[in-house]
């Protein structure tokens, strides 16, 4: 075995320990007699699974009592349509800030569906270079939310501070940043998550909402997609992806045993004052992305050259250094740096990195 | 390890080479340095797994060129919804038959959604001990679509056929029994699945659509919800449920590598026919399901007593045979043999159910 360290922006690299742990207990969990991918999700076997999972992530993200926490599937993107179709009927419109591609798409989204929505900030103009300035007077005081992405996956940004929208709650998609930092949840009223990048492998959708906010779901909205049917049920209204929340239970218990969220950041923070630190040092490399809107998990650079750019992740690849190649739409590189990835990763990248400007020149 | 036999409706038993290859390959897969749970959807080292998954399982039902095969989350309770929202707009009405309780939902939901859905047969009034018989001059011919739910997996009941809707598309959820038997698919319009019963881990919903129906989505639906969507975009719109479908690649191997699909309904009508031969040989355990309409996938008996049910389900499950209790809403037991079931579970479940007979005669 070779394994290699994995930059991709999700699904990502998971933490060993938990990989480890699921190939031992694959065939038999326990005393069950049975693996954790045929358990019944309302077996005496499942249920604890479930349950700590949910526990642990309450503990670990300090999440207050009356919030709600929904395990659910279809990723961020079915959120796009699910945040209006449970939320816009609280007032008629909502706002949204749009902050990159994955904002973008859930503005459209609710635009398409015909909801009364408007973008109050955006940096589209400077090329998503940093997140855009928020505050209070900017929002409609009549607005059912104000939607965010606080952490911006193709980019590289993000906000720096939870937006102060006063009365107006505020839903931010976390994915790319859930569980990576402390962040006050109480400051929001959704946050929803893909698992795929922090939490788990792809197939895990996670919503945590107040719960005076599952009352105004539209009534004729696809049952499966309304967050009170979901917490009315523990998650269970149908199936859930029963075993995709066994990892995610594993990786919570993961950074528990870490000492929590506290020391994550802290073990994040120095690899990525690693990269950045290199970055700001030289000048072979661009780094697009203003200071202040930097993103702790996604680090994205250039060469300023397209055809240096595809060799430097063509030959990192083949070092056992994948999944560089920036997103399709931007182009450039980008390391994405979770939870699992290893200080020794970053170590390796920025050997290779100084290696790859020493050996090749620009003209 | 001691493995049980797990009679679960699902999420269920899986095969063991399947879990076995799994666990081998968790860490590391192949030659590509991470496990298949941490591979970018798209990146040249997953692209192979997802295509592998679509031919094998094409080859697998023999599903005609026409149709687009999907991977999709969500389970067939998000289909409920789906359904209606990408076909009704054909015609503007629908048509449900209702045979159990999972076809009684999709009714309820398309109802709930505000469409004109009209029940065109039921056996509610029998407890859904047989299915209904559905003739061409039952379905309203300008029906967008007539909606069944193949075998039903609280009940142990299926179709002996596929009703004929003459030009009406047919549109079935076959959860409980893809896979476990050819089908003719050229005779439906659509035909959905959630995994976890017969095809992988729980997770995974698939839908197989015919081409010339993927035009009639509602423009204000939610973009995730969309299977023209999500055939244009090779089920990759968002990130898809990367490992579980490579579970599901895993189970369409072995049912290739021990013949396909002919081979499988071999083994699965003998494991049936042990059951309900004896079943039919002797009169302490009751057989609620009229012939014609039996399950080959879920077994459904009762004692005729309720206590004496729950004695049988709590010493059957300390003797390994785990998970026999029937649903909640109809009680007494359901043996659900799906194709990872082997036949010495059958032969053990048949053993006990004669000592449990011998040693808890009746008042």
């Amino acid at each position: 075995m070779n394994r290699v360290y994995n930059f991709s922006a999700g699904p990502s690299m998971l933490p060993m320990p938990v990989l480890q742990r699921a190939a031992d207990e694959l065939l038999c969990y326990g005393e069950s007699g049975m693996s954790v991918m045929e358990m019944s999700h309302r077996s005496a076997d499942y249920e604890p699974i479930i349950a700590d999972a949910e526990a642990m992530l309450r503990r670990l993200m300090n999440i207050p009592d009356n919030y709600k926490v929904l395990f659910l599937q279809g990723g961020a993107s079915t959120q796009f349509a699910a945040v209006p179709l449970n939320l816009i009927g609280r007032t008629g419109k909502a706002d949204y800030a749009v902050s990159g591609q994955f904002s973008g798409k859930a503005f459209k989204e609710a635009q398409k569906m015909g909801y009364d929505v408007k973008c109050i900030a955006t940096t589209k103009d400077d090329n998503f270079d940093h997140v855009p300035v928020i505050t209070k007077d900017m929002i409609r005081p009549d607005a059912a939310y104000l939607h965010i992405c606080f952490n911006n996956t193709i980019y590289g940004t993000k906000y720096p501070y939870i937006p102060d929208a006063g009365d107006v709650p505020l839903v931010a998609d976390l994915s790319s940043c859930i569980i990576s930092e402390p962040v006050d949840v109480s400051r929001f009223g959704v946050i929803y998550a893909g698992a795929q990048k922090n939490m788990a492998p792809a197939g895990l959708t996670l919503v945590i909402v107040r719960e005076d906010l599952l009352d105004y779901a539209d009534p004729k909205m696809p049952t499966m997609l309304e967050w009170k049917t979901m917490a009315d049920n523990g998650s269970m209204y149908n199936t859930p992806p029963c075993y995709t929340i066994y990892m995610a239970k594993l990786v919570y218990e993961w950074i528990l045993s870490l000492g929590g969220l506290d020391v994550m950041k802290q073990m994040n923070e120095r690899k990525a004052n690693l990269l950045y630190d290199y970055l700001d040092s030289q000048d072979y490399y661009i780094a697009p992305v203003k200071k202040e809107s930097r993103s702790m998990m996604n680090v994205t650079f250039v060469t300023g050259d397209a055809e240096l750019d595809k060799k430097f992740a063509k030959e990192a690849a083949a070092v056992g250094l994948k999944n560089l190649k920036g997103h399709r739409s931007v182009g450039g590189m980008r390391a994405s740096i979770y939870n699992a990835m290893p200080y020794e990763g970053v170590e390796a990248l920025v050997a290779f990195m100084k290696d790859f400007a020493a050996n090749n020149p620009k003209a």
